[in-house]
């Protein structure tokens, strides 16, 4: 193992401690809106926790709850309600929506310069532009993840995406090329594989395959921000149980790279850490408010 | 010289054939709003071989022109007008706008079903999510010219774009990626750009810094799909002459690649027949016909 472990635990501390001091110098309090549709016990524990973390940043989180059986109509007309309730800054709608429901069209009513999530086609839309606006988070995690490895320039570093999702890959690679970094989109589709990771000074897996990236695929001393969690079985633990893994295999590739993320602890705690970011950032940029600095 | 040239004059004319026989095919006449303001000169040559080539392929062109001293408003507000007309499927605003007068804010009024162009922020939003939607226009051509170099199925080859322009260096990334390309996005921080294009199966320079690419930056066999339009001294054609290079030193890498534009009557020509192609789509889609097979 010659890898340092880039703490994503940490960081994301890090992350909420700047959101908490950026709200106490504000002239008001953000406020983000948590749009939660039916039962799904795995929504209702990341709302639950998006809601505390809110909360535990100094701003307020309204949690809105709309039954299993809410209709299309029912979910666009709370996000139209949020949309022009000016005490609302950010809004979130919980994925997944119930069956039935089409996700993308009630996305697109989001106002834009609400959409802490980052997933309109107006926010997508300034990313590409290279324009001011809100990007999705668990590629903003990824960025400042590299950043507190390799330093706050990264200008010239040659980034490898694997996987062209429109969450996290293509998001990524975007926010990577705004840092002056030269960037390398592969996906399945990608002659050996192998070869065009090695390439990388900074390796961004994310497929959703456990394991996949080995040492062979890693430059000595790049970094690697795994974005992959995968559950796999465990049987080392006892019978019928799980881990949770990235798509590098860790102690693999620990042995090559400089850096690296560990799953879980890695990516995963930045997600929300960046929410309550993009919840400030959409609250500054809505009110006329500057940045406070440190955000 | 061993590659084989890709004629953009001739591929634009088949495409341009190929609209107007799409055209002939629809239940009604597509039509194209072109807006210019103000009186330079080359962009009146270019509005008027807009307006033709619209015509020649059998659609309706509306030429709008507003005075030097139009206000952002007046600019705005004929946007506005042509949005609502619901006998417009297309339009162009042409660019550059005169001094004083903020392009960005008038291309945003734009509605995205008419956005031929593919400028506005929803445009771009559209194509990094992967939805349809209107692409700018030279990309476009990038990826016909290659399909028509190599075939229709590109998936896997290695593109490698130098610059990240808003107008082609992301939107041919993009596009280069929908096509299962593995994609790689370079530009003047980028380390060691020969080797880093030496990566590249089809190669598209795109920055306008004349006959940077040399045969030695190029893969043999590779296509180069050059963007560049540069004026340069031709001291050879007698004093004060000029004459348009690419950004790839063409004589020099067409020895090493495979596949090659010329400049002049490469990417070029392309941009108006996508430009054509553009609005037959933008008809289709807002008029819910069928798009004619070919086009």
């Amino acid at each position: 193992m010659s890898a340092s472990v880039i703490d994503g635990k940490a960081i994301a501390a890090d992350v909420r401690a700047s959101v908490a001091k950026a709200v106490s110098q504000l002239p008001g309090q953000p406020s983000l809106a948590v749009v939660l549709v039916g039962e799904d016990p795995a929504s209702q524990v990341y709302v639950r926790n998006k809601v505390r973390q809110t909360e535990e940043a100094g701003m307020v989180s309204v949690h809105h709850r709309l039954p299993e059986t809410a209709s299309q109509q029912d979910v666009e007309s709370l996000i139209t309600e949020l949309n022009a309730d000016d005490s609302v800054d950010g809004i979130l709608l919980q994925l997944p929506l119930p069956k039935g429901l089409d996700a993308d069209a009630a996305i697109e009513k989001i106002a834009p310069d609400k959409d802490v999530d980052g997933l309109t086609e107006v926010s997508a839309g300034r990313l590409t532009l290279g324009k001011p606006g809100l990007v999705a988070c668990t590629p903003t995690g990824c960025v400042i993840l590299a950043k507190r490895a390799l330093g706050a320039d990264l200008s010239g570093k040659h980034v490898v995406v694997i996987g062209r999702s429109i969450l996290v890959g293509k998001p990524a690679a975007l926010l990577f090329l705004a840092e002056n970094c030269t960037v390398t989109i592969a996906h399945s589709r990608t002659k050996d594989l192998p070869a065009v990771c090695r390439a990388a000074d900074i390796l961004v897996p994310a497929v959703g395959r456990p394991g996949m990236v080995k040492a062979d695929w890693v430059k000595p001393g790049a970094a690697i921000i795994d974005v992959g969690i995968n559950r796999v079985d465990a049987p080392e633990k006892g019978e019928g149980k799980t881990r949770l893994v990235g798509d590098a295999d860790y102690a693999d590739c620990a042995e090559v790279a400089g850096h690296i993320t560990p799953v879980p602890g890695g990516v995963g705690p930045m997600t929300i850490a960046c929410l309550l970011r993009n919840t400030v950032l959409a609250a500054c940029a809505r009110r006329g408010w500057n940045v406070p600095e440190g955000l």
